[in-house]
């Protein structure tokens, strides 16, 4: 067995079939793709990749389907999705995932295509598994596929610790090797066994925290949003097709947007960390529910009413008005007392998390620094927000 | 400057003043006092003690007075208060907290007694420190003394990294780091800056999840059950008076009630690990109030109704009704939209946490494992719980 | 299979044997034996014990018995030498080591007669395991004894790593998980895998490292070597029967040594980290060769002499002259280009850490305060020590 | 104060000239360039940049300035020094060097260009901070210059911790903090103060074995000689002018190797992991003398000898044959017996690491996976090299 070194796991065994996955192109463009894209803007260590998250990924999954002494086929479909579990992600991944659903109407889970046109597919099959029954399971479907991807996933078990590792922010060290050891199988389900709603808990609560600190911090939204604006510029314009964009890699697109002069200046900002500002930025409570979480027209539309009303180009205002935060943990299930019930259901602690996540809720405009103040006073008339937003 | 290695804060620099207090026998003696007591018989590597705690306190301490920049003379106290926080305690800390309270009506926050008895005053008194004022920051009085002793003060921010880093245990993994820098002193009262709610919330997750891990662990509860009531027998024997009990080292302690025919089971089942065993454990809604944190009197009645009615001595039955759980976190003071607040005002996960707390409590009846099943129905009958409470 | 959570390994996965031998009198006595003795009164944090490390070094060995592949009756015996390898200790480990084999003419490796003596020999014998055999393998002999007692065994690889987490030192921190993936059987021998010389010579590396911060340090020297002597006084004055004494706790020999006029004035010190200092600290090469390594009559004998000369008390004068360092390491076998080999006839660095350990090397002559210079004087003259040996 | 979260240091605070600095184009710059080049190719886990290193090397310098006291204006240069030291490195830093030292006849320490051509000698003049001598200590020269380039600088420091963080293999972990308490300044030199031989001998070790298992890994090398092989030709055929290439990012590298159709091959198997392996792996003493450390015109003409023998196109062999192991720790001068001394008169380690560095010397020659068995033995005979030497 290829044992790998692994700043988080330690030592990685790979399966044979595990090698052969990593030697595609699909795999290894991971390496290239960072895991929490714009962050590094914020935490500067933040600079892992999807390429090592996979591999922790499949990690996990293999200590999980040992513990749960599973069958050699559904084991080898389980621990193949979850290494292969990232491929389809665009370059910056979540950030540029609107943009590619929008042009492509494909999401990042959907990997049928993927295993259709790349050699991952045909790896699969010389290594006896099949490509569909791995794409179900990437997508959470099928037999066991929570444990890829559902309410308390092997990927977000992986991705808490790492992301904590790399970012130094101590709030996603989760005991993960208890939560894999109290994973039951009742009823064909994937539970977590008697005695470990504390466990299943603090992995809830990691998230919320590493939201608050990390994940929605406002450098890194701001920066996403600025690329979310370039990417859509990018392929409105035609400069490169949906289908290539979405294989690109982080520094790819980057390059392609400073080659393409309406949107130069965005990627020299995003390059330079030179970045638009907070204008407004907006507690849900002050923000009408009209304006939460738009659709793209509307939101282009509203960014060229307030660049109008603040005299400034269409390009210098960018709207980001997130949807109501969701809780995929709380539909995790626990045994209590016998029984397999909803996380939500038994934890005092998912409703106090639920509102705490809409608690940090913010709706922002950005601007660049020059137009801050004209940019702010247009958009509070716009949105009808009157407190001042100053943050 | 001396400087000393710790395994939690790595190096940490004493001034001339910590020095002394150091070398001074009640400081001395909490080389043998064990942070977290019987928890040891659960996690085998929880062996740290209240001395290198002290020194965390100490270094922590100093952060904070630094980052605040307070005057000279205030600096020193509070250094001062928190290095000597816990040497009030007598052995096994908390676990004797009520025997020492019963028999000598004193509290470990309460240190008056120790700064005139021993050398810890003359040494205070000879660095120009005032014991007094000293005493009275170790008990959370006067000026900032909530840094030492308050919702989120310098000893529980030392405590939760380093059980976290002696038991294995991630949850305690606060960012003490962020916590410190954002203090601030609003008409002299010590609050937490604007922007750290999520930092302070951690502190407050920590410990719920420290509490239902390790704190709480049934094992180490009954373990210290056996000690509180062994402890009093002692005490009630007049074999140890309670001044020298207070005094005691943990193994001291053991060695005592080794010596001492009546309690020398005990002290064996603790030694050896041969505890009791949990022959009812029920949940807050199964117990009726007036079976809820009993006092030491009645504790002892019903303990012997129980064993009469289940034909055992009456030392083979322990009953351990706790109080209800208090959240002292949710006391401290965070600047939110520039006016400091309670942090149980403006976070909505504090009610969760609180219901998280009332979620674990516990009434137990322990008893020999020859005796469960008599003990356990004996005590079901008498405190007049239905259900099976077996665990 | 229960599982132990540990403070450096995280989970241990338990096998009912050893479940059953960690019940026994004599594995339960090691939670009151600290790892590394008088060192905690140089790094506080350093109070991790005998107990734990037990369960660290049977955590590793299961995993080399699972890596070897090895068939049960070998891999249940190794396993059982590895988790009791440290029953033979007696308080304060290796510091009252020759003050028992003095007395005792015994070894804490040969632990024949506990296993007659105590519990744990019948419990080996209930679990089906020789206790003949296990007592050969802790001593390093019979099939892949080494693995338990050798020159890169399981021991070391735990201690190195464990005294890193515990100290705050890092030079422990080696790979392994590495090295136990690299042990091979060959022709019965237990040996490392080709293209692992550096992985072998960090673990000699981490040693010395250790020695030269941690292990050596003068404070613990010296802390040892009042320990030694007050031991020797208790066990010549016929207060402790050496079999008992070699049964008892650190705390409890502290006890003792308090409770007999003699030696309380040393326990007193010891407790209160009020210890002997340098009269003398002199390199190898000042030192004449009949005083290295000396034994116990001789070294008496030469400190009545010095203190006579310096007009004190014999027992104000302590002389601790150690033995040449040894490195087992070097004698553990590497394959190299096909063939096992010695890794001292392979790794160049062997020999320079060889260098290394002589450069640390120093006779100590250790003396109270008050009579530092009387004593230091004396002894330059008696040893034949021409240069200022002030440290 | 800003700070900034590391995952290695935790919080780093930043001076307003450490921000400023930070805001010019060639510090970011860094975030896109590996601080471990090619070494992600084999720990995965290893994509950290020279822009949160240079933060990590500001922040021991601050920290070393501050235990100095040194004042004010020099206490400045050095920590921008500190901070800008890397900036001159090129894409994939030292893998690039040899190419771009050929073409433009500069090494990475000469930063003088870039404090002319770019904001940050601008930057630098507004903090009141003089270029050229900041461009000289970054050369190690000038007062305390050795602290950022010298035998024990901050460089050295940060870099161990920092990989050994990343890669996840645990030698890097020496003990900066300590070294950097023991920083004294001797008549204008830096030293280590008495009592530390140990702590500076953990750094040389920590490079040796590093080195032995990160940094000079083969598949590393053979990624950097592909890099280098395809970087000459890029630069020969003129696609990038030298002063452009030695600015581009490693992904900018990549792309323009791919861009240019007699490199793209290379630049397929370096994105995608294809690499070429070792037909010849040859120690130190198997190799004449004339094949050790030569030039870049020779190199050429050999592998085009190897090329012709084997039958195969040049592109397709590839020779690597570094220079002798230099070790400037053994430079960093101790102080011993209150005297200043070079490590490597006092440390008998020296010598052995010497040993370590030439025992891993290894020449290697390169081939595509279809070619080893011919160019092997073409390599072979042209090299003069006898035994087998496959790896």
């Amino acid at each position: 067995m290829t044992t790998i070194k692994d700043s988080v796991h330690d030592y990685i065994e790979l399966c044979p079939m595990a090698e052969a996955l990593l030697d595609t192109e699909p795999m290894q463009r991971l390496r290239y793709v960072r895991q929490l894209s714009t962050v590094q803007l914020v935490y500067p260590s933040a600079n892992h990749t999807r390429f090592e998250h996979s591999l922790g990924v499949y990690h996990l999954a293999s200590r999980a389907v040992d513990h749960l002494d599973l069958e050699d086929d559904l084991a080898a479909r389980l621990r193949a999705a979850a290494l292969v579990h990232d491929a389809g992600h665009g370059p910056f991944g979540h950030q540029t995932e609107r943009a590619i659903e929008r042009h492509l109407g494909r999401h990042h889970d959907e990997i049928e295509w993927l295993l259709e046109e790349t050699d991952l597919g045909t790896v699969l099959e010389e290594q006896g598994v099949d490509p569909d029954a791995v794409a179900a399971t990437v997508d959470g479907r099928g037999p066991l596929g929570e444990l890829v991807s559902g309410g308390l996933d092997v990927d977000r078990m992986d991705y808490l610790v790492r992301d904590a590792h790399h970012t130094g922010v101590p709030y996603g060290t989760i005991d993960h090797a208890r939560l894999i050891r109290a994973f039951q199988v009742v009823d064909g389900d994937l539970v977590i066994a008697d005695g470990n709603v504390a466990t299943a808990e603090s992995a809830l609560i990691a998230r919320t925290l590493m939201n608050a600190t990390v994940y929605r911090h406002h450098v890194s939204r701001i920066a996403g949003a600025m690329l979310d604006r370039a990417s859509e510029r990018l392929l409105d314009d035609g400069v490169v097709a949906p289908e290539r964009f979405a294989r690109l890699t982080d520094e790819e697109l980057l390059a392609a947007l400073s080659d393409h002069e309406p949107t130069a200046d965005l990627a020299d900002r995003l390059r330079n960390r030179r970045l638009y500002k907070r204008a407004l930025w907006a507690r849900r409570g002050a923000v009408p529910d009209e304006f939460v979480a738009i659709d793209y027209d509307r939101t282009r539309d509203l960014e060229r009413e307030i660049a109008s009303a603040a005299g400034v180009d269409p390009a210098s205002v960018i709207l980001d008005s997130p949807g109501d935060p969701s809780s995929p943990e709380s539909r995790a299930r626990v045994v209590v007392d016998g029984e397999p019930q909803r996380l939500a259901d038994r934890s005092p602690l998912v409703a106090g998390l639920d509102a705490c996540a809409r608690e940090i809720w913010r709706l922002g405009v950005y601007a660049p620094p020059a137009h801050l103040e004209s940019v702010r006073e247009a958009a509070a008339t716009v949105l009808e927000i009157e407190a001042d937003p100053a943050p």
